[in-house]
């Protein structure tokens, strides 16, 4: 098969404001990249759209360097390799790498992790078993470390994080409530095994709501999401809880300031821990925590739910439907 | 000498609404306690004023039960042994212990600390050899566990505890910034040898004050107040930096909500790990850590100033006094 002569890419093409807008962003044409010299041409099979983005496109640096406008938005990719000028890695071997939204990419073969289609779907790669499902495995494990008998509560819990948390706490032996936005995720977590799910939208106010759900209080807390609802968690932690701050995403669109109930009298007076992590910050384990979880996929004690979206042109939509909640479990544009 | 017939106490008379006042406590007499089997009679010669203490009053169970109105306001203290009916310490020997603000007091030997005044000044098993000393040592080492060449910032410096920070910090070879609430603690809290000093009343904006005294961010925020210095701390707390929330004073009195910036979102983003504690927590080390300090005091590389109020009846205007920057270093009531 000829090798096509365009690659279509989607390019930052401004800063958003608030909820980024379909505008932001800008699909263009350019010439097919060139295989480089031990790497890799790969045709992108499935993107992954991803909450934690919306910080890499506020113009500032964060954690890491900001997207410019005018670059490719870089995230998570699985793809087909198509051309191969490395040794071990031939064409028509599935890879996954952060190549972003493209069509084409020329990748160096240091950058990607080679799949095996036979173990697992290829797209769990961007979910349950790459880096969503790692950020709930090290961050529950590392941080919260929760006990048998605990009650666990993750916020986002219908996501591809938090649906991963929580099943990976019910492995664990804790009692787990969930917080989602519609009732047919408060379905689907209940489906997982949650043992009891909050609908953000409708169950108000939260403290009153929250006691309810965990009567025995709060151990640890995973916390996707932020506002409100968090500072809701805060007053039910017990004694020497944990809380895992893994996103906000309640306020990653908001340009006002998030002000609040602030924590530190309740961290203070029931002695909590609360950390924030970014999971690369594990990634000398990835290894380990792949295993651990595809052992669970394949016993069946983790399911992995996708949301997919049809076409390189809609990851944009695809992207700000993560904001209106309107992915359940992972959400994937497939191409 | 014959014993007194009679014991003056201070009792909580009303549960505080904000600051409290002197009309919320009670000087009352009774009758002189009994010496108790295996026990001690003590006649109190320092009793101790903390800003804790007004968690105690609020009526409602924090850490620990409150003290209820009519009892006796529990503190640590250091007194003489008048009558002793223990084998192993006689009339004469000095001892700490908690049993708060009154003149005489029976107590158990177990629960009574004995001190040799030949090592220090009895009153110091209050301050930077007691509660205040410990907090500061295992508070400091544990959870912010601070590294040679990192800053350190600690609020309430020129307090019991803030002022020993400080001076453990810079042993260990840190930057040391404190903040303090009036020109001659800032001029303290640089004769202990902190690097850099705010005075919260006068340096404001709080963001750009910090920012000059800590131009390479801060990796340790020992907080003891609370309120918008923490606001401002957050903000300028580098990657993976640590916080030790060990006190909150500016909200003690406060009856309105705690409101302010939200400080989740520089958690996540820097990684942070943000934890409360009580010293109690490491009360198994309390002799590893008193030998420590006692050790740096002796060396002269620990300073400790006290604020001395004289008389039992005196003790309300002591602990009000904390809430409004009376005291530099250690708050102490001489009988």
């Amino acid at each position: 098969m000829p090798l096509p002569d365009r690659n279509r890419r989607i390019v930052l093409a401004a800063v958003p404001v608030g909820l980024p807008l379909e505008s932001d962003f800008l699909l263009e044409e350019a010439a097919l990249p060139t295989c480089p010299t031990g790497g890799l041409l790969v045709r992108s099979v499935w993107i992954s759209v991803d909450p934690y983005l919306r910080g890499r496109i506020t113009g500032r640096r964060s954690y890491v360097d900001p997207i410019l406008t005018g670059s490719v938005m870089e995230s998570g990719a699985v793809g087909e390799v198509i051309e191969s000028r490395h040794p071990a890695i031939g064409v028509g071997a599935f890879v996954t790498g952060m190549w972003g939204w493209q069509d084409y990419a020329a990748v160096e073969a240091e950058k990607v992790l080679r799949l095996d289609p036979a173990e697992a779907p290829i797209q769990t790669a961007l979910g349950v078993l790459g880096m969503p499902g790692m950020t709930a495995y090290f961050g529950l494990t590392e941080l919260c470390a929760p006990k048998a008998g605990e009650t666990v509560l993750v916020s986002g819990a219908a996501g591809a994080v938090g649906s991963a948390v929580g099943q990976i706490a019910k492995i664990l032996g804790c009692k787990v409530v969930g917080t989602t936005g519609t009732d047919s995720k408060v379905q689907y977590i209940r489906s997982l095994g949650f043992d009891g799910a909050l609908n953000y939208r409708t169950d108000q106010p939260y403290p009153e709501a929250l006691a309810r759900l965990c009567p025995n209080g709060i151990d640890c807390y995973f916390d996707n999401v932020g506002g409100e609802l968090t500072d809701a968690a805060m007053t039910l932690m017990n004694f020497r809880g944990r809380v895992a701050v893994c996103g906000q995403i309640s306020q990653y669109n908001d340009r006002s300031k998030d002000v609040g109930q602030r924590p530190f009298t309740e961290i203070l007076v029931k002695q909590l821990r609360v950390e924030g992590f970014i999971v690369t910050r594990w990634a000398a384990r990835f290894p380990e925590g792949r295993k651990q979880m595809a052992t669970w996929w394949k016993e069946g004690r983790l399911r992995n739910e996708e949301t997919i979206t049809d076409g390189l042109e809609n990851a944009p939509k695809a992207f700000i439907g993560l904001f209106r909640g309107e992915n359940t479990g992972k959400a994937l544009v497939r191409l």
